[in-house]
């Protein structure tokens, strides 16, 4: 992707908002079509007075119908009954995020997380064994990755699963109370078998984190022997979703238990694997599981485009105080406090869907080629580490600011928001922290620009030295390139936009670098080294993901064929951006990108956008074409 | 408060977190202290599975048992059995939000809203009659004020009493669907009676807002005759508390039904007030109802105590990742992203704690002295009205962090957290939407402006005028002045830290005025400036709270005694007002107040103080003094 200067015509009066959809709806239109004709016309929120066995049973049974439609199999292989779409199967779940998210994440962790690492890291016997049952519901499962001692840091993971080479079975054992595996979606109720994660050990010693299969209960619903299942109670909000902890007393399972593509035992404990180094197998296996976080990121933000929708229907029939010379009272969304609360978040929604739309185009690349591209993998997984954080602290933010934005109704059931806040609220934590996340995708970007500096030689260092120097001068010049540019805030000069996040990114990574390159150094405390570098490292991460999302948004932009919408997002997206600039506006003047004079115009020119957006709320808020069942707040009606 | 310039000893190895309690809990410590006795060893949280009914029920009786013992009465006259200490009553509420929140807001309904209208709008013969069964529980009672059409715009309210003279009743009606009552507390089950707001129609015509004691249910639970009582259901927290909405169908009482303290009927129709401007009359009974945005401000501050010690402490035991050169895996609260989350929030609810304990004084000695003193009660409004937004919306972000800070455990009931943050929610929009009441707050310093810089002739506009030439160049020497003196950015250079944010909010204000006058000029469109400007206003507020919050602190350290407490609370107080430069650093380099460098060395401080106060964060959040059975989450046992 890459950015190009658009000039925006004239806003025409209306904008076509089925045009909008259509753009929307993107690549797998057919998909979220599809869902829409089977949960569109139906009211799927939960009854706020059940007990949390109603709430499971409702979305269970919910979950087995989705299975009878055969949406569940979208992402499956098809020689065992898939359809081979994962970009498909990643826009079937984001879908569901707009109904219920309950719904979204027991399909995400039956079909998603306990069906996608049965696919990913099993191979054909298990295929063939368990896809079918997987994707009717027949055989519900847990991925059960997280401990309670160990969230984040899967790699240090205590269950272990010793092969017993006499008895060819492998021993799943929980040695610690902090081994327990914890939070497991599908655990408390329904699980049958689970995907669990665990140290290997052979006789020749250890090999690592792999999975295997394990059952947890039998065909009547009891545990099996040496599983101790426990609930995790009552939550925050996805209380239709049945998490539990697990903890195993040396359970057998066969040696065939062991999802075995990355990594396998032979009967007589043999350990291979086609990836030799231990990390970088670990890694692998965690790299195909991508796919989790790309729909939590998808879900995330679905669930903040219907809050967005509610609030912003809400605020154009919502009047309060009169002002002289105007009639009746004011529109709530006629102040620009109103439209600074909703505007640039409904820009931000925007970019985030056309970025996601990108990711998703990535993932099917990537997953869906025969042959493994490790570079094309590695960005993936970085940008799906990335967008995860942000599109999940934007839905925390955005929804939030939509319930206040409906003051008291705001806090009733009947209006949708609590239980749209509640649900989301954890996915800024699950599918990984963010801030770990954040951290990964910092990482991965150093990684990049080792390899472009040159690596730590004497050689390498005169001429990152150097190139330090050459970049203290090139910032003076560049930033005074960029204020003169900046005479006129154009809000449509897109290339301006770019170049200020891009430059933005370039800058924090050059100096990240710089910073860490002293943990390296003889007698340097490492850790204390990247401890204090901790927050420059997220700001870093932010910038990367920011830039990126911007330039989706332009992507997306160059696939429009309708006049108006183009006009129409045009602004949308330099909102986006400029709010973006706003917001981190004291970084740009401290580093002399702006001066004091062009901050205050981007201030101005954000409120401008708002102005001359706002009489487009409603079409922008019609276009991701939520179907009113599902956006039902009894105070629109 | 002015703020002194205070040079801090070194740190102690150890601060007596009992000298830190005995100085947070201040003026009111015996109240504090009574509360945990009563109620400090009991786990009060309801249980997430019961019925909504069940939860009211359950809230229903501890409000008994509060009335029971007696601190109900606090805040009420003595000469009906209450105990003269207004302070006093808004610490008890404050003490019941760190043990339950749906408590708090059945007690602060009953005792504060219900039984505070009637004592403060109300004459001798209301306060006879009513306030010993309002005491006691034995008469529940309604705050009925906001409606469905009109919740922050209090003077549009639709429902009208109508003296009927012939038989010396008023008619209470709701004419318009939008006329409904709404969100009313101790309305959907318990309430027999209810303060309620209606235009006040007389035979002479309208006279504005008024309140009257309607009945809404009789002995045995039934509603009324002419007045339909209906459930606002649930909501996102809260559920303990029975909001619900009425209806009145020209519901008649008798003429001694208007509490007629600013505003009375004779049985012939005449009315009377000792205040005769409408609007006047109108603000002054809305000013006698302060208490309760103190209280929602206090309360908000409490919950935020909460998370802030359970996110604490957690932090102290969770280790996650292992780093080179360090034992075992680190401590969550030693990572700086970690203590950025936690810390700078955790300074502001000292010096929020603080600010709340010099309103308290302000409104106990308005509230308390005999006669009334005009200017007083302005200035308490407008802080009350800021700190409750500012201490709201604190509680709103920093209960989120805390939540996220647990990760997955943070999101589970039993740790306490989800509750905090549902219940808390709703206190940004209830007591006043935040967004407006930051607006009264600016139009209140605006007004005071006005007075300064002189009305609006020929005369005073030239010395404005003149006025902003000098101030334009006022301007350019106090930044200069105030980089000059920022060579060094000591961190507990008080008197520095107060010149920054006092600047700040002279400055906006300044700004904020000269913007607003234009709305003043011939053919101007008023609400197009005022709406044009409404961020800047918005700004202004917030700077003038931030300001007024870092002096309560400086005001709150000066009551201490111990040198251990007050080295450490003097970095607190520096977290507390950097942490307020960096998030608007935009705006000090934009104005010339701060250069590049210095801005960047403020970020620095930050962390700096982050790493010194980290070690001190376990005794920081015991000073709090929150019986542990409050703050009984599972991860920490």
């Amino acid at each position: 992707m890459s950015s190009t200067a658009t000039v925006s015509s004239e806003l025409p009066a209306k904008v076509d908002s089925e045009a909008l959809r259509t753009l929307l709806d993107g690549r797998w239109a057919s998909v979220r079509a599809d869902v829409r004709a089977q949960l569109g016309q139906r009211r799927l929120h939960p009854d706020p007075d059940w007990t949390t066995e109603q709430h499971r049973a409702y979305i269970t049974d919910l979950a087995r119908e989705l299975a009878a439609s055969g949406h569940t199999a979208l992402g499956f292989t098809s020689e065992h009954g898939g359809e081979d779409d994962i970009g498909g199967s990643v826009n079937s779940i984001s879908m569901l995020a707009y109904a219920d998210l309950s719904l979204m994440v027991k399909a995400g962790v039956q079909w998603g997380l306990f069906g996608g690492a049965v696919q990913a890291l099993g191979t054909d016997a298990h295929h063939r064994k368990y896809l079918p049952a997987i994707m009717s519901f027949e055989l519900p499962g847990c991925f059960a990755m997280t401990e309670t001692g160990h969230g984040s840091n899967v790699a240090a993971a205590e269950t272990t699963a010793t092969y017993d080479v006499a008895a060819g079975e492998f021993v799943v054992h929980s040695p610690t109370p902090s081994a327990r595996k914890d939070y497991i979606g599908n655990a408390a109720r329904d699980g049958r078998l689970a995907v669990v994660f665990a140290q290997l050990i052979t006789p020749a010693g250890g090999h690592g984190v792999h999975a295997l299969l394990v059952p947890i209960r039998d065909a009547d619903g009891r545990p099996c022997p040496g599983v101790t299942i426990s609930d995790c109670g009552r939550k925050a909000g996805l209380n239709g979703v049945d998490n539990g902890r697990l903890v195993f007393d040396s359970v057998r399972v066969p040696r065939e238990a062991l999802l075995n593509k990355y990594g396998d035992v032979a009967p007589d404990g043999t350990y291979s694997s086609p990836i030799e180094n231990e990390s970088a197998r670990f890694f692998t296996m965690l790299g195909t599981l991508v796919r989790g976080r790309i729909s939590v990121a998808g879900s995330a933000a679905s669930a903040t485009q219907s809050a967005l929708t509610i609030a912003v229907r809400y605020g154009q029939r919502r009047r309060q105080f009169e002002a002289p010379g105007r009639d009746g009272e004011i529109v709530l969304l006629d102040y620009l406090s109103h439209q600074r609360k909703l505007l640039p978040a409904l820009a931000k929604s925007y970019a985030l869907h056309f970025a996601q739309e990108e990711l998703v185009r990535m993932l099917h690349e990537v997953q869906s080629g025969g042959t493994r591209d490790e570079a094309a993998q590695r960005e993936l997984e970085g940008l799906a580490a990335g967008m995860k954080a942000v599109t999940t602290w934007h839905a925390t933010h955005a929804i939030q600011a939509c319930r206040e934005a409906c003051g008291g109704a705001g806090y009733l059931v009947e209006n949708l928001l609590p239980q749209l806040k509640a649900d989301t609220d954890v996915f800024t934590t699950f599918e990984g922290d963010n801030t770990v996340l954040l951290q990964l995708v910092a990482k991965g970007l150093l990684t990049e620009y080792r390899d472009h500096v040159g690596d730590l030689n004497t050689l390498g260092m005169i001429k990152f030295i150097t190139e330090q120097v050459v970049d203290t001068i090139a910032e003076r010049t560049a930033a005074r390139g960029l204020a003169q540019r900046f005479k006129d805030p154009a809000p449509d000069d897109a290339e301006w936009h770019h170049e200020l996040l891009a430059d933005r990114e370039e800058h924090l990574l050059a100096g990240l670098a710089r910073r860490l390159r002293r943990a390296g150094e003889p007698d340097a405390d490492a850790f204390a080294v990247f401890n204090a570098a901790q927050d420059h490292l997220l700001s870093a991460a932010s910038a990367h993901v920011d830039r990126w999302v911007l330039d989706g948004f332009t992507a997306g932009l160059a696939r429009c064929d309708d006049d108006g919408v183009t006009a129409l997002l045009t602004r949308v997206r330099a909102l986006y951006a400029l709010s973006v600039v706003e917001a981190d506006r004291g970084w740009f003047l401290e580093h002399g990108r702006l001066t004091a004079g062009q901050a205050k115009a981007v201030t101005a020119t954000v409120n401008e956008l708002c102005a001359e957006l706002r009489p487009y709320a409603d079409t922008l808020v019609d276009g991701f074409g939520i179907p009113d069942a599902w956006v039902d707040a009894v105070i629109l009606r």
